[in-house]
């Protein structure tokens, strides 16, 4: 997949204009090392960031040590959208999984675009409704799908990540114990 | 509360203004009986409800008979959101639990007002944003959460539903069985 900016994304994959080709927001770049957090447990988010190369994780701390991991690929779009929504303490945490480019805006951008811009509320709009459907997607897979199912799609859906991440943190995404993520895969190639 | 129209509550709940008093989409009234079935099992989502009086249920079955139920007060809106967002097949149903008095809009009179009307995709977000807070919320409080605490604070968020609902609703709303909702409702009396 090739590296997009934000303002590629909004037109060849949402198929939004952009009146008179300037965004209603600023947009700013910044690279992330190698484990680096983006943002922090108890920290308020004020960014929305996109990812131009690399991956981010989001780990969403349950109850203890429980945790539920994600990952976010580039040309994609992440944030602790909750306490970004919210303007409270995250109680995600945003990680540089790999190094990372991204660009961003800020959320009092945001919220000044959101009071007169039609672009600005069409991408608000559709990213939630992308992060809504991802959450529920995800629940569902967990309840319905063996991690055997669930491993096999994600090696279809995303045979880079494979290579480019260590075992234990799939098995940490597919909710597994890491021998457990073993096993599938030597069942798999038998 | 005061019953209140779509228009009243996105002029005052949501603070946006109306351009020209017009909303950008047609509205509907409709009303249904106790237990009259809005959105079946199985069915494509076509609208979007806003409850004037009335409460309305929603069944998410997980699990062969597992399901997730909640409830929507007047003055919110209700769909079987994923079916609407994605137009594939419910897995959510959506019921009358008392009668119901609603204004609806319909999916394809929302799609082209998103084209090009800076309201309907301001209301828009701000519904996702919510719903996706709630469930996310919901979910938490379910993890984080005893049984006790949840239902002493649906007393206090919610009395009128106490004195509206039987017993078996409260509690399958708070996913325990009805002995030991009385159990928790002695424990609170005493």
């Amino acid at each position: 997949m090739e590296a997009m900016t934000i303002k590629q994304f909004i037109q060849n994959k949402l198929n939004l204009s952009i009146d008179g080709g300037n965004l209603p927001f600023p947009v700013h770049q910044k690279s992330f090392k190698k484990n680096e957090i983006l943002t922090g447990l108890g920290e308020i988010e004020r960014k929305v960031y996109f990812i131009v190369s690399g991956i981010a994780e989001i780990n969403i701390f349950k109850d203890g040590d429980n945790r539920i991991v994600d990952f976010y690929f580039p040309n994609n779009f992440v944030c602790a959208l909750t306490s970004f929504l919210l303007q409270e303490p995250s109680e995600a945490e945003l990680v540089a999984l790999t190094d990372l480019e991204t660009e961003y805006l800020n959320y009092d951008d945001a919220q000044k675009a959101y009071q007169t811009s039609l672009l600005a509320n069409q991408l608000g709009r559709k990213l939630v409704e992308e992060a809504y459907l991802v959450k529920f997607q995800r629940e569902k897979d967990f309840l319905t799908k063996t991690a055997d199912v669930r491993y096999l799609e994600l090696m279809k859906a995303r045979p880079d990540l494979l290579k480019q991440l260590p075992v234990h943190k799939i098995a940490e995404y597919l909710g597994i114990h890491p021998e457990s993520l073993s096993r599938i895969r030597k069942a798999i190639i038998s």
